[in-house]
């Protein structure tokens, strides 16, 4: 290893060239680039500082956010500075860590602001005790297939605390002694960075979340302690080939629209390295251009996670994800504080900043709580509808979102036919969720997992997030033969992808997404299409759903429908298990599931259930005596107690090609408090297939009141302009494009 | 029938004086009292109506209701009138009903204050369509062991129809020709008010918010159209006797601290008929100083009400009840207005109107509207703990609330031990609600009823609530021998009532609360005290519960919990019905109760559950090797879902004289959002009955840090300054009065 100093620059490079990036880099450094030595150097400098603690007062974000971090920090120094040996996930110990990096990152900050040499100290006496004790940590005995940390069960953490903790480090830098610097560098930093790199090798380089927690923390340390081999492993793996680190995972995680493979509760989680790095590789390898870097792909990826959320902020529980986290979340402060400061601010920025009312200490910060003042002048965002290409080349499916304003009433519906997302994928290509009067009314189950707490298996994921959450039966799909897509084979689903098919938010009364399953099921292709049609005369709206199975052989077909709320009505004879409750299968999640009752009839079905103050029904077409409804609730084969008893229904058909023509219908209005209730039930009455071939289908809902609307959509892909045609029954239906809606003979879209 | 004018007043006499009420009612009349011909005379006047117009936006209160009044009736009236013919319960037609006479009633006072003939007309219109329909109405069919109306199912609905609509008549009295007001009078009213009290005798002689709503309906029309006879059954019964009417149930439905026999939920609904029918009465017949009369019972009536409620301003559900009614119901506001107008007003009042935000548009209103000014200096208010005595004469056990506040931080505990409380009690005697972080966190069910809701048996009361909501085992309280308290016979239940033992909350660290009940289970006697402790050091609380039930023979007994939330842990063996569950028992609500887990173990037994961001453990003394607990779920032999899925738990043990020891603490602090979890275990780890006898039970607690507690109640009724001992295993605990806290040896309380 050989140091260079040039001017107040120190460079140090990695001690085996072993391929072209370092070399390249080897020169450009060799002219003068470098690592700063001023310091703080990661997210914060003096000057930034200085700013802040002269403008306090002026900006009530910055003050509010400043007032709350002093509070946290002085309370912390009025205790006892606690270094406890390593425990449990989840545990006393595990918290106490996960606060001590929390609380330094928060003291380093106020030490640069106020200059109260209180917060470095406080840094400063942790550290000692960090020090004493790290060195004589071996890895975590409580990892569960996890990389382990050291001082935390898992690796994962261990990178947090090391993000964190790098910054705090660099916040006091000047004000240690050169020996002290020499025994918390010796003793924490130098060994943690080589255990979460070259000693985990393998997750260091994973193009995954870890893997960016992992890279933000060994790279940070590098710049900071002057550490280029850090550095470049940060950059470019440990192999340093750029078959890893933080470029390649900018390469991979997003699609050309900034989607990220896991969704959108990991990529919250993702940005906030994403962000810590890219800060402090343009504050001292601004020659990297890393905001630019992929056409902004920190941009994309940033906007992309905000366009996801649901009208309350909440991140839609994509893949595995906590049903509450929002954009709230100190990583998406962090990224849109950056983001805007490197990007430029807007008013979609500003109404984020609205709901999380809190900014960053540093320049990024500064500027958005300026421009945001008091917040009077401040709206909420209306979203956009939108889709979402997916996969690295944006060739592997999306993430559809169709969004309805009417006043303060906000619909999304949402649909996911992308790229199966590593291991927190679930089996559910073509899912929906609908999401309605600030919930899910028909929801994502979300993760099988009590985070953080300890007696629920240490907060980690549980057993029943494999057999239960992931399983295809969990959403809201058709089923084929009672077996999750893929077989619930992560190594084969990751093969494949869904497609999107065509996705037109232009009309807001009428929009639609459509996308297509073709290799989650083999010898069954699925296509489905999802209309939110939501007339400007009416306040309520309904969701036409066309799911059409291809198949040339008999399957059984189970439609998945979860519902948030209480069964209302049924129009079919309900045969209740009133008295032995069994589980409805033996596997993919069936064993999850407590069959409490079933129905058979022999009109469409209707059910109506009650969400807070909306009546909801689905009505669907009814094709054969042999149809089947199960209602079903989630707890069966759970022995701990550790699933939500939340209902859903089944709709059985057995059969080839088979088309599902269904509406859900939000109608009335319910009031307990009040005692008022209006229109329980629906308008609808009656939805048919006309018909179905490899060109299209063609579906007919009747209300009562006689209104009759017909949907033709292509089951071809091809040219939006294109004229097509087909004839069911005598008749012809001609059609330009993807799909085309009738109302009472006449066309409306 | 006798009719005489003095002045501008008309006094009619009833046909047949039947007894001295009459006599002397007939006296003071004859002397120059009687009815006003003044119109409007029974909510607001002339006079009210003009100040109201002067001032409308000098308060905001009174331009807000007033503004939200002339929304709902200017909507109204762009709408063609609609008087359809009778439906069913919860039905569309039904609820057009409802709105009509909102509407008219609404309408009414909007012409006395704006002059504005359009609402006149309004009234007029519909009052012809009523007029044309009514006289060729037969009794409902939609009737279902309901005294029937006839425009509405039940003679209830009709009454209120009556007693809002008599009012806009009222009101445009004057604006009508003679000859429109005998076509209302002959084709509506009369007889409407007949067949509401001479043809439903027994429904308008009921000592029951049934019977103050028709003689409130008929009274208030005999005031408005002059017809004495009216007034007098509604003052006295049908028979004129006063052994019915409006005095007998104000004599006897409410306990001399105004307490109401059948709860809260109920007493808000009474509390409108009972405050329009004594307006009506103080401005008409002031002679009969109503607001005075038993000691001004309605006041006591309305603060006991309102001394009842949750922090969030909602109604605890004490026997039959909704889970939401709360106190911005609109026979809250009326009844807070007139209260304040008539009793006057204080700091309480104008809290409850925080909740509000709406007042009455007459001099009641007006004048809370002029206190209240913009709001901003008046706060929600912090209402004290409270026991009130139960039953007419006060001897018939009682109610009792402990509050707790920290900061914003609200917890009640409720402890009910009154009397049965007619067809809508619970066999509940000792049981127990806790609230907490706005809401039940160990619940009452409420009612198994879907108000309103057509779908479900037209909102009426279903009969799981008779099954399942009213039984013991739907309660936090013991349970023997798997029978419900008198067997769930109310007759029998009616002849019976529990009993005050003690209640102290002047010390708010140490609250108790202690009733006896030995009536319910013959040859059982039980006494159950709880402490609700909350020392000030600490942010969170614990209760102590010590459940005595004194038997020379041996019986099962059942210690039901039921909580809100997730199961988190237990520290005894499991054993879950993963595969089948099957229900608990066959009948006394058992039958509904699906057997999810039961558990053995052979220490103290602890379960902890999570309810939003508070951990909560139940720890209960454990007795012998054939304890057993149950976890179940609300839901078994439900065929039409009419109940919700609920966990609970049920301690079981089997013995004579036994007492159940227990401690339900409040810990730690879980966010899924923030992904924060502390503490999530309890910091006591045993309870253990020491002794009991008939003098004393003494109970030691024990938190893992070592810290003790030794708790004695008394068994005996008496004086609380005597002084008291009692033995146990060779040690003396003496002390006075009826109860004894040590912590750690040193007496605190």
């Amino acid at each position: 290893m050989a140091g260079f100093i040039c001017h107040n620059f120190i460079f140090v490079t990695g001690g085996c060239m072993k391929n072209i990036f370092t070399v390249i880099l080897g020169v450009l450094f060799a002219v003068g680039l470098g690592i700063s030595r001023e310091h703080p150097c990661l997210f914060i400098c003096k000057e930034e500082a200085q700013v802040i603690k002269r403008d306090i007062d002026k900006f009530p974000l910055l003050r509010r956010s400043y007032i709350e971090l002093r509070k946290k920090v002085d309370d912390a120094l009025k205790k006892p500075i606690e270094v406890p040996p390593p425990g449990e996930a989840g545990g006393y110990e595990h918290e106490r860590h996960k606060n001590n990096y929390r609380e330094m990152w928060a003291a380093g900050l106020l030490y640069q602001i106020t200059g109260n040499k209180e917060y470095a100290e406080f840094i400063k006496r942790m550290l000692e005790k960090y020090a004493e004790m790290y060195p004589k940590l071996g890895p975590s005995p409580y990892a569960y297939n996890q990389a382990p940390g050291k001082i935390f069960h898992q690796a994962l953490n261990e990178c947090v605390w090391l993000a964190y903790t790098i910054q705090a480090y660099d916040c006091i830098y000047n004000y240690l002694r050169p020996k002290e610097r020499k025994v918390f560098e010796e003793n924490i930093f130098v060994p943690m960075a080589e255990w979460l790199s070259l000693e985990n090798a393998e997750e260091f380089n994973r193009i995954h979340n870890h893997g960016t927690w992992a890279v933000t923390a060994v790279g940070m340390t590098g710049l900071v302690i002057g550490n280029e081999d850090f550095v470049q492993m940060a950059l470019y793996g440990t192999e340093k080939d750029g078959e890893g680190g933080f470029l390649k995972q900018l390469d991979l995680l997003f699609s050309p629209d900034g989607y990220y493979m896991e969704g959108p509760y990991y990529v919250r989680y993702a940005l906030r390295p994403f962000f810590f790095f890219a800060e402090a590789l343009e504050r001292n390898r601004s020659e990297l251009k890393i905001y630019a870097y992929r056409d902004s792909i920190l941009k994309k990826a940033y906007y992309s996670a905000i366009l996801t959320i649901f009208p309350d902020g909440v991140f839609p529980p994509i893949n595995d994800a906590s049903l509450t986290m929002d954009i709230r979340d100190i990583g998406m402060i962090i990224s849109t504080d950056i983001a805007s400061y490197r990007y430029g601010i807007d008013t979609l920025i500003l109404g984020i900043k609205k709901y999380q009312n809190s900014v960053i200490l540093n320049k990024c910060g500064y500027r958005v709580a300026k421009e945001f003042g008091d917040g009077s002048d401040v709206r909420y965002p209306k979203l956009p509808s939108v889709e979402f290409r997916d996969g690295y080349n944006g060739e592997m499916g999306g993430l559809g979102i169709l969004r309805r304003y009417k006043g303060d009433d906000e619909t999304m519906l949402l649909m996911k036919y992308g790229v199966q997302g590593g291991g927190h994928g679930h089996f559910d290509k073509l899912h929906f969720i609908l999401y309605d009067q600030m919930k899910m009314v028909v929801p994502d189950y979300g993760f099988a997992r009590w985070i953080n707490i300890e007696p629920k298996f240490g907060g980690r994921y549980l057993p029943e997030n494999s057999s239960y959450a992931k399983q295809t039966v969990a959403h809201n799909v058709v089923v084929v033969d009672m077996m999750s897509q893929n077989r619930a084979n992560r190594k084969e689903a990751e093969k494949f992808y869904a497609k999107r098919h065509f996705f037109d938010s232009s009309n807001p009364e009428i929009q639609v997404v459509s996308a297509i399953a073709e290799d989650q099921y083999p010898g069954v292709k699925m296509i489905r299409t999802m209309f939110l049609i939501s007339e400007n005369a009416d306040e309520n709206y309904f969701v036409v759903d066309i799911y059409r199975l291809f198949s040339k052989d008999k399957h059984i077909y189970d439609y998945s429908l979860h519902y948030d709320g209480y069964f209302i009505n049924t129009n079919w004879k309900l045969r209740s298990y009133s008295k032995v409750l069994k589980p409805l299968g033996k596997d993919f999640g069936y064993q999850h599931l407590w069959k409490e009752a079933e129905a058979k009839g022999s009109q469409d079905f209707m059910f109506t259930w009650l969400s807070s103050n909306r009546y909801y029904s689905f009505i669907t077409d009814y094709k054969n005596s042999g149809d089947r409804v199960y209602f079903v609730r989630i707890g069966a084969n759970d022995p701990k107690f550790n699933l939500r008893r939340e209902p859903g229904l089944i709709y059985r058909v057995k059969g080839d090609t088979t088309v599902f023509a269904s509406i859900i219908e939000r109608h009335g209005y319910f009031s307990e408090a009040k005692e008022i209730s209006d229109n329980p039930y629906p308008t609808f009455e009656s939805v048919k297939v006309i018909g179905n071939n490899e060109k299209a289908t063609v579906v007919e809902l009747q209300r009562k009141d006689g209104e009759k609307w017909v949907i033709v959509v292509t089951n071809e892909k091809g040219d939006k302009e294109k004229e097509r045609e087909v004839m069911f029954n005598g008749i012809e239906y001609k059609w330009e494009g993807n799909y085309n809606i009738l109302k009472n003979g006449s066309k409306i879209w």
